[in-house]
């Protein structure tokens, strides 16, 4: 453990209310490369198209989101993948219709970070939900609360705390890459980070986290 | 249950994950006043001064805040305390050295919202705490993580989800005014609403509020 976040903080010992989370350092994780991925290039105008007929066909559109975090310089830092070098994302993606929470999560992260192959797959420990946030409309905004006044949200994005083991096997599509990136980096810049993943901070602000040297 | 947070929303029943808190309407309480409670009207470096004096004596300081909710036009309301017509408070505040985050928040809230007499006390339904946050010195800078780099950080402000039952009688002191605020005005509101307030949405968004008709 760190000195930094050891036993000089005298946080109150009876009510930390269990939510310690172990982290590793980033070094003891293996980080290959797999066959890129295909991205809709689409306009902002065909992406609403989209968008909207399959609001007509399936209704609400889910998202899940993982939420991982790894040691790097004494403290927590957040898996973020970036596509084209521009756009920052938390590992995730679509639910099909239907399908639950953890198990769409599961399929996104392996689809996105592991080799599909079976046998070797990863069995992702999906943790608590830390956030929602809502889209009122096929527009940008984004709400972390149901939007009043919206009977029928169209897009749900939920995060989740998603608990990495002491070592793990990383393949990452050739045209994503894989930033490890401190919180405070992350903190209120909305700028470069967005609506959801600027708030990550916070949402993991009621968690103390264990590191666990190599 | 309003029609606009109800069944007409298709979450994925299976994964809610028991996120869903009881909200009753702001009608269903009763406000009275009670005698004012002394505040320390000192100027930023005096203050600043109390603050590294209390720290050398007692170590980190730590304070406890209550989000609070009722429901109007049928959405969340945070319940926020004013102090002077301008600072907006969440309801809590010190605890003493060696108290429990639960015992001084029941304290503190019964201080500030209730009759402290003997016999008719609020037993308050501390819930889960929400986040935290730090500040590394005496100044006023917050931060939802563990600052780095820091040590010792002077304090760290803990956010619990108090949940309050069908009905209650409180009693605010004069010199204090309690609102009931809409999460849509308060989120990202920075300016109106300081660093922890305008964060208290986020850390909401997890939960589902089921609204209570009176
Ligand atoms: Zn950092
Ligand atoms: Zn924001
Ligand atoms: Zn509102
Ligand atoms: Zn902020």
């Amino acid at each position: 453990m760190s000195d930094e976040m050891g036993a000089s903080v005298p946080i109150n010992g009876s009510d930390r209310n269990g939510y310690v989370v172990d982290i590793y350092p980033l070094s003891s994780y293996y980080f290959g490369s797999k066959e890129a991925i295909p991205f809709k290039d689409e306009t902002l105008y065909n992406r609403v198209l989209r968008m909207k007929s399959n609001y007509d066909a399936h209704g609400l559109r889910t998202c899940v989101e993982a939420v991982l975090l790894v040691e790097l310089f004494k403290h927590p830092h957040l898996l973020l993948l970036q596509v084209r070098n521009s756009i920052f994302k938390l590992p995730g993606g679509r639910l099909r219709p239907g399908e639950s929470d953890i198990y769409g999560l599961k399929r996104k992260l392996t689809r996105k970070l592991s080799l599909n192959e079976d046998g070797g797959e990863v069995d992702w420990e999906v943790g608590e939900c830390l956030g929602m946030w809502w889209k009122p409309d096929f527009e940008t905004l984004l709400f972390p609360y149901f939007p009043p006044n919206v009977k029928r949200p169209k897009e749900c994005t939920k995060l989740f705390l998603v608990k990495l083991p002491v070592s793990q096997k990383f393949f990452v599509p050739k045209n994503l890459k894989l930033l490890a990136v401190p919180l405070c980096q992350i903190h209120e810049n909305h700028k470069t980070y967005g609506q959801i993943i600027s708030g990550v901070p916070q949402l993991l602000s009621k968690f103390s986290f264990n590191i666990i040297a190599s």
